[in-house]
């Protein structure tokens, strides 16, 4: 049984750990910088499905597919299975994974689902509820555009603090004490709304979440940024990215160098053209399954906290009147 | 920690109880053969806010706050809250709960949420990750009919064997050892598709969902109907009512009387012209926490299966040809 070092935040006591992981992602996630880093690309925007939809819910099945290849676990072996996306009702996770047949536990996070999921994953090992959990999520850009933004055929001009929402999906199969990667704590995130309600700068609506939940897990902890070797947020974007230091410093707290944002990482900003660079669910999930814990694996990093961020509002309730409450949780993952 | 007696069906070992819980519901739900057994009737569809989408997160805090105090809880108190709605983004869920500032996940499980809710607190608890959690869910009948089905305003005829989405909320906050109801044991629901993409007949594409998980969970247990008091569904409504014993035959189970559900126990058929029942992730957690814990609480039941349904469709992917996936979890809850 874990302990409970602060309103939600934990240490873990069983020894939860990840025993495989995959990443899968788009052509222009392929073309970036972490390219070379992802189990497989696919440049086919539809992976040969009809709709970007469908082509969503192929890339998580695919994802968990390799995660369980390169494990060697069959689908029998995962005693539960949790995802979401930013699609509608998370129909990417529910398609994607039915034929799958584990037993599912659908989540909304919105960007910060793979932290989300990592948590709840780690959450049912320690319960006792089985020998094995995954967690995954997804998003697409095209998916993402024409639902929260504008149909791609209408050619909208994107902002300067727009992000670039990622064609990609990351899994990771936990287990007890296999893998190098063991999750020793976290942090549940608490609802954010400092008043943001431009739906084109995410970054400043997520930023104050990150922050919180950071602060949180330092002080429970008793802690600092030093003492890990990063502190890697979802897609605060650079916008964001900047913001955090300075909300941050306000608690006292020094990031110093420590901070990476998987967001500013996954594109080049001369090249790419994606302005504050990539969102989404697949950002962090793809960019901590293709290259952070293949890092932690091969001893570069020991201690990294994940803080995956999340945006919750919909475009109705902008329409309506609301800002955008956001969210981060945190997972400590330490090499064994 | 808990002991696993099959994929994704589990038995707790550290007493999870349900402390404290609140239901409320609509006019139309008031009027209804439950109408005395909620905490709080709403008259007003709008519940003083502007739009309906702000009146659904309206009911969630309101109804968190009733289960609070009915037991007296603080919100410091509560280590997780788990909430979901149907509304996209779950923004009924994200907006309602923000101001309380308890550590937050976010689950997607359509009608099934309230099961689903339930799991992860007992999980929660189960894992030591805090002392208390909350488990909370709604449905507004105004917000899921515009999104998916037609806008109220333009009057389209309902079909023989639609329901009628409640508007509603029920939240449940658990501890160990303190209330009158155990949670004992669980099964977390497989996505069932059986080909059904009648987006008005929700019934038929959630009873076999329901079919699958009551079976895994009697034959994980070695226990059958006859060893419970109720088996409860969600929202099945009265065709999925019908069929759930047809496909529990199938495999050998005989349901006989214990079978009720929620949705068509909500409204009288003869006189609120709501065809199959109600449905919405509220009907089976208000009904739930207004009718059956207290049944529980004076010793009218004893042993009960609350298994809350979700169709995991989106009005999107029936359009692009999908057919209606489905879940249901499942909640074995003991007066003690």
């Amino acid at each position: 049984m874990a302990k409970i070092l602060a309103q939600g935040v934990f240490q873990t006591e069983s020894l939860p750990c990840i025993e495989s992981f995959g990443s899968i992602a788009g052509k222009k996630e392929g073309d970036g910088p972490l390219g070379d880093c992802f189990d497989r690309i696919v440049e086919d925007s539809h992976f040969g499905q009809e709709t970007w939809e469908q082509a969503e819910s192929r890339f998580q099945l695919e994802v968990v597919r390799i995660a369980a290849a390169k494990g060697n676990i069959t689908k029998e072996d995962v005693g539960m299975i949790c995802a979401g996306d930013l699609i509608n009702q998370c129909t990417g996770s529910a398609y994607g994974l039915k034929e799958l047949e584990i037993p599912f536990l659908g989540l909304y996070g919105a960007c910060s689902t793979m932290a989300e999921g990592l948590i709840t994953a780690a959450m049912f090992l320690e319960a006792g509820f089985g020998e094995r959990a995954a967690a995954v999520t997804s998003s697409h850009f095209s998916t993402a555009e024409r639902q929260f933004r504008y149909p791609l055929s209408y050619g909208g001009q994107r902002t300067p603090t727009s992000q670039w929402t990622c064609t990609a999906a990351g899994a990771a199969i936990l287990s007890r004490g296999r893998g190098a990667c063991q999750i020793v704590g976290g942090c549940i995130g608490r609802i954010a709304d400092m008043g943001i309600d431009d739906i084109t700068n995410m970054g400043a609506a997520m930023a104050p979440a990150a922050a919180e939940t950071v602060s949180r897990y330092l002080s429970a902890t008793s802690t600092s940024p030093e003492d890990y070797d990063l502190i890697v947020t979802g897609d605060l974007g650079t916008v964001g990215s900047s913001l955090l230091p300075q909300l941050l410093a306000d608690k006292g707290i020094d990031l110093a160098d420590r901070h990476r944002d998987c967001g500013s990482m996954i594109f080049d900003p001369e090249t790419q053209d994606t302005h504050c660079g990539g969102s989404g669910c697949g950002c962090s999930a793809s960019v901590l399954c293709g290259h952070f814990l293949p890092r932690l694996e091969r001893g570069e990093l020991c201690e990294l906290l994940f803080v995956a961020t999340g945006a919750l509002m919909s475009p109705m309730s902008l329409q309506q009147g609301g800002t955008i409450p956001a969210i981060a949780h945190l997972v400590h993952i330490k090499r064994r």
